[in-house]
């Protein structure tokens, strides 16, 4: 199926995939060379699977789940599998971003440091308990067939939005985290004093923000969303809501509000009765 | 005129505001009751300006700018007076941004302690100066009355996509800063000993997050959109486009995208005609 404006979409898509990969590097490159590399036994390289987890689940595959409805390769593709696909790949982020918070807990509890007392961990701790939520809520009422049309319809805003706004408030998490581990590590030579380690964190934190604001931008264009196939409608003349209805139901209400999609279909019609009647005043001229 | 689920509207307005006035007072709690309050000397006392003059302008009144539009009241008004108002809450606000910028650069000089090291003030930086081109943008684009239609229709796509990736990433920002200022100024007692300014400084930190989250979810309802007035089209029959052609114009991309506010308009008229057809019906029966 054709995309309006598939150039820019394109350019956007590999710039963010660009971004996001280069983000994992950096976070790897962060606790291989300047900081003790990984390992899992309490100390701070136990430590170190917090951050590569995070901006690997939380940021990089989350990111890409979010926009997954938007690449047209898959538009021919069933919406039970893109279903199944968006799903996957936020359960794989959720599993990453469990396994991180149980190594920072970890660490802080062989190291005898509180947990929870920054504002970093109680915005990353209401972040991942959302986060679950909304895959939950995401897995019986949108994957699963047995939810009526009326409840998908109502709880779809609020998907999306709630969608959204985890991510964004990840990102900012992470930026705070990075803000915390750079003061209390950077000590001699301080991070006033631009250190390249510090240098070279801000410059990740920046990635992440960037690659955010790239996945912003794609999931939020209306000319780039997974347009509604008419045979899933025209297929159901019985005005039943098998698996075909439902999933063009939840397309419908994929990654939009429910007046924005209604609107959406319609202004395809509006287009398709434009083309008829210029190909009608052609024919007669 | 009346409004969709207005009293969910009213309601999440309500809260907006009372949250957003609760994360101003608790900034002034913050600086006045736990800290050393506030002057303009080169001491901690200026420091404090920046907290307070963010709170108050880049989150607080930046969030009541973005939703303007939306507020009810206001659809009788002018669109030339509502985009005034939507501009001159921005520039009051970049203007305590920027005063904001002048203290915490007069203490860290006073003080000699380098600037621009830490990855908040590379994101602050960037985020002000974003929202200076933005307000720029805004006021020759669309208040001025000569950037032709094609060029506001062109722009308005970014500049709501902007209007929302700057207020997000101060939200980011201001919660970075906060991570830092607790950090550096909680030492005995540690941050970690759940101090009591520690604990009402991580709330400060979620009242700031939660008014985000509720402006951002007012300003993509699309139901709660100002309409577009029939008038202002219907009253230019030269097919010219002065001010009130402009104004529509503009409001109609006002907080949404070129296609999205184009189909608002259709489902609209969609309605009108439905509600005509019906009261047809009624009369013929």
């Amino acid at each position: 199926m054709a995309m309006e404006g598939y150039r820019g979409f394109l350019g956007l898509l590999v710039s963010a995939l660009l971004v996001g990969f280069l983000s994992v590097i950096f976070t790897l490159v962060w606790v291989l060379h300047y900081r003790e590399g990984l390992g899992w036994d309490g100390t701070a390289l136990e430590f170190n699977w917090h951050p590569v987890l995070v901006v690997t689940g939380f940021v990089f595959i989350q990111g890409i789940a979010i926009i997954v409805y938007r690449l047209p390769w898959t538009w021919k593709c069933s919406k039970l599998l893109m279903k199944s696909i968006h799903a996957g790949l936020n359960a794989v982020a959720a599993i990453l971003a469990i396994i991180s918070l149980v190594a920072v807990f970890d660490f802080h509890n062989a190291r005898n440091i509180p947990n929870m007392y920054s504002l970093h961990s109680w915005v990353g701790l209401t972040a991942v308990i959302l986060y679950i939520l909304q895959l939950l809520l995401g897995f019986f009422v949108f994957l699963l067939p047995w939810a009526p049309l009326s409840l998908r319809a109502l709880l779809m805003p609020i998907h999306v939005y709630s969608g959204l706004l985890v991510f964004g408030t990840v990102i900012a998490t992470v930026l705070m985290g990075v803000t915390e581990k750079l003061i209390f590590a950077l000590k001699n030579p301080a991070y006033s004093t631009f250190p390249p380690e510090g240098v070279f964190t801000n410059t990740l934190g920046l990635l992440i923000l960037v690659f955010g604001a790239l996945i912003f931008w794609i999931v939020t264009r209306p000319q780039w969303k997974r347009p509604k196939e008419p045979s899933s409608v025209l297929l159901q003349p019985n005005g039943g809501a098998p698996e075909g209805m439902e999933g063009s139901m939840a397309m419908n209400f994929g990654n939009m509000d429910k007046s924005d999609s209604e609107l959406n279909s319609e202004a395809a019609a509006r287009k398709r009765n434009i083309t008829l009647d210029e190909a009608g005043q052609r024919s007669t001229m």
